[in-house]
């Protein structure tokens, strides 16, 4: 990747987003002078707890819990992910049957896969070709004897394709299954309640909505059979150990309040028609495949194949030219396999390399979207010309 | 817990620190400027990817490790430990023997009482009164058979009793048992070489050493046996999951360097000082009694006992003259059981519950030594005018 003096043309909100500055504001007073242990004896930590209870109030309130404390912070998606899924089989026992889908995170998929080691049994229900679920796969694994755990993403972080949780959440309660969500794409972006549902157990992660990265939540709905995965002190009332990261949790609560209004405000129409604008363009250049559902899908997330070429060209060649986007997931980078989301829809081979995925953002414009439709015509062009599979 | 118009006087450092102002400066461009992710495949994250590599530079430095790579960066002390222990012994297999002692924090004694559920044995070596290690018990345990983790802390964090650590690796590589220490108290402020030494993992803490709290480092020496905890991505060398708290990563960094002149400087002369003026004043009051050994002890920490009274109507009291201590540790604090260091150490009843732990930092001075001087002996009388036991 050479310099650019090009404006940086940030479309990589999926993979992270930047920090509010909102929430900036609200952290700095926590680092050099309200520093207390929040779990302190003096009146300097019990402050700043009340501080953190304040944050758990506005998560509980964002996600329309029944109260706080079914709010536990933790550092990061993937913990969050680690200790719904470990903590509830370690809960149920030892024969769980755990009901999952070929498309999730690898925070969930790699903790399905040590289960599956240590003798439990592991359902990885199929998706159709746009990326949606195989309601028929999961109603047949939901009739497997025995306790269950089930635990399906609410958007897919690559191609932004949305599973209907609270219809899976409502069938896996009528069979008595534990039912877990990694909403961390879908929070902010669509609307929940987690009152209202059968959810019992829902992860999402600061750093997707303009908080830092090192913080998460696991909503836990009241009686869920769950035991601590991360064990020592008395913090989160017992259910996650470790001195409270307080500029986080803090800056987490500006950060839903912020996600809050948007979602009651018009701006998640205009993220989408940002994307829209894009996909229509990119959609001019000749072969342009749109990975996905174009009806079940959040609204920023933008995944398109280019077949015949590389994602990974074509992403140093964006990035030479000052715009950030992805082949796929920043948690899977450096494997050089493809992405096993694609794999699962059975996108064909010449698409499989050759995608590319746009994220928006509310600091997103108009200028981000002629930024790349200036520039994506020409790569691909570039790329097609010099590719062994011709055109 | 009262209003108070007094000065701050922060005497809580084992508890948490104030986050040194180099630190925050270093950490805020991560925030807003350079928050791309470091695991995405655009100049924009790869730019960030390396200064966390810079900040691993600098903790391999100061820990003295072979390789940057023997560092990974977790959310907290209490995650290295879970992950130091929880990981190696999946990776020994399943009848591991498990030697740690009495007086760990309970972010090591939890996991190991997990452990023992699960059919491992576990062994935990007592300590004499003033809280030393008792060899004979720990040679003991060593000489057991099987596959053998042991996990001892470098320095109490109530006590500040320190631990012969480098001994204690030595005689456990002898027998072949791999080597953990969670050292959170003891970095900063004893030196320490991991390369000429026998440790195989070693666990630190940000905020300990005035980086913020949701930080912390596991130092794995490389071929020790260890399983990641935390799973998902391939963060870390696949050790650890999650998107990179690059602005703690890179605050830690700074916070390391610090600590490091602070080592070679005549810092910890200064505040070992200001412990024993305080010790000394506080020593003036009747039946005052210094908890833990005085020659194996961090320089920045003072346990007392006032027998007849209560430790935590001491803090309150503090707390109204504007001044923080701890009874004993911030993570068991809300337990109201009375110290499982102090008992193991045989403490009296009488003084059991009458303990106050002050902790010094770089940030303390002569002032906050006197500020205590001034109320002790005041509260001291006043809460035994009141003590059923009477004096």
């Amino acid at each position: 990747m050479g310099k650019s003096e090009s404006r940086l043309c940030y479309l990589d909100n999926n993979a992270t987003t930047r920090v509010a500055p909102e929430v900036v504001a609200e952290m700095l007073p926590f680092f050099t002078e309200r520093y207390g242990n929040a779990s302190s004896m003096h009146q300097f930590g019990g402050a700043v707890h009340s501080d953190v209870q304040k944050a758990r109030e506005k998560v509980a309130a964002f996600l329309d819990a029944q109260t706080p404390a079914e709010i536990v912070f933790t550092s990061c998606g993937s913990e969050s992910d680690n200790q719904a899924i470990f903590g509830v089989v370690e809960a149920l026992g030892e024969s769980t049957v755990v009901i999952t889908s070929a498309v999730e995170h690898p925070a969930v998929l790699q903790p399905c896969k040590r289960l599956e080691e240590r003798g439990h049994t592991v359902v990885r229900v199929g998706v159709h070709g746009n990326g949606t679920l195989r309601m028929d796969e999961y109603a047949a694994a939901l009739a497997l004897p025995g306790p269950k755990l089930v635990t399906l993403m609410w958007a897919n972080n690559e191609t932004g394709v949305l599973f209907p949780i609270v219809e899976c959440a409502r069938m896996a309660k009528a069979v008595g299954a534990v039912f877990h969500t990694d909403a961390t794409q879908a929070v902010g972006k669509v609307p929940i309640s987690v009152r209202n549902s059968d959810i019992d157990l829902l992860t999402f992660s600061g750093h997707k909505i303009h908080a830092p990265k090192g913080i998460g939540v696991l909503y836990i709905r009241r009686g869920t059979p769950i035991r601590p995965f991360l064990l020592g002190g008395h913090q989160e009332q017992s259910r996650r150990a470790g001195t409270e990261n307080v500029p986080y949790i803090v800056g987490l609560g500006k950060a839903v309040e912020l996600a809050g209004s948007e979602l009651r405000s018009g701006e998640l129409d205009r993220i989408r028609a940002l994307r829209d604008r894009l996909q229509a363009g990119l959609s001019e250049i000749p072969d342009t495949v749109v990975n996905g559902s174009l009806e079940f899908r959040l609204p920023n997330t933008l995944n398109v194949s280019f077949p015949y070429i590389e994602g990974e060209a074509i992403l140093y060649h964006l990035s030479d030219a000052g715009i950030c986007a992805s082949s796929g997931s920043a948690c899977t980078s450096g494997s050089l396999e493809p992405s096993h989301v694609l794999r699962a829809m059975k996108v064909p081979f010449t698409s499989l390399h050759g995608s590319v995925r746009f994220s928006f953002s509310r600091y997103n414009t108009d200028e981000d979207v002629q930024q790349v439709l200036s520039v994506m015509p020409g790569i691909v062009r570039t790329l097609r010309a010099l590719s062994p599979f011709g055109h």
